[in-house]
């Protein structure tokens, strides 16, 4: 990524690689939360009345990549949280990895010019494409911090907070 | 807050400035979502052998003030996250606005250099001033996450999580 080599200079607070690997970081912690969910539970176990964790993983499973489609190609899709046909954590986890990859090849074409330009994500949201890329990293912490309370609440330890990539 | 208007350059990914409203939106959203607590619950209500959210927000509380010190005047403190003599809803809202002032008052004296200094926060954890100040947010992102889930539980309706200042 040959633009961030350029940029750590005293006006810039965070480097577009630096905020890649902080999305990645998360992405990693999160693919660890699923893998501590047992499979029934991942998919059927709720609190509330909220959806269980594979319908908040869906969601942004449904963001991620389509997301960063949008911001490095200029094309918009509208938004597809469905994935109905996905009915193992197998399949989830590898739908993730997927995204994993597809974030950081398209990543390293995005200019850094890029990053303060206004989109209107999914057809849908408007904002620049810095707050858009923060709005899909609060939102997964968000559901993963919903996803602790489920796992806490069916007596299993989740993975640190703290310990990222 | 002067130095963010020489900033907004095809260099950089984000501002000070825009890094200081994005942590205070979500301590806007924060505070409502404390707001939506019945008092009892609030203090007592937990799931899974879980803090009750206020144990939460003192934590939080703990750090955003006294991390914003350390950063802004260079001073090193200890975490202290008990506040074992605020017992009222109304104690912790007068602690949240309180500390909402300082954060901005503190800020605007940070010079955009300091982002990327080395520091050690706590005169525990090690990282960049960035890496420090997003360590807040996504924590506060990361248990308000799960005080909607005790919302939920407790049948009520949360903020909506977009809904940022």
């Amino acid at each position: 990524m040959e633009s961030t080599t350029t940029l750590a200079d005293t006006t810039v607070v965070i480097t577009p690689e630096e905020l890649r690997r902080h999305w990645q970081g998360h992405r990693d912690l999160t693919r660890r939360v699923i893998v501590a969910f047992p499979e029934k539970e991942f998919f059927e176990y709720s609190i509330g009345g909220m959806r269980p964790f594979a319908g908040m993983i869906k969601e942004l499973l449904g963001i991620a990549a389509p997301g960063i489609r949008e911001i490095a190609g200029g094309t918009t899709n509208e938004l597809n949280e469905e994935f109905a046909d996905v009915t193992t954590k197998e399949g989830i986890l590898a739908l993730w990895d997927a995204a994993t990859e597809e974030i950081d090849r398209l990543w390293a074409t995005i200019p850094v010019s890029r990053f303060r330009e206004r989109i209107v994500a999914f057809g849908q949201y408007e904002g620049t494409v810095w707050s858009t890329l923060f709005y899909f990293v609060d939102n997964e912490i968000h559901h993963r911090g919903q996803g602790y309370v489920y796992l806490r609440s069916l007596g299993i330890e989740p993975p640190m907070f703290w310990d990222r990539k």
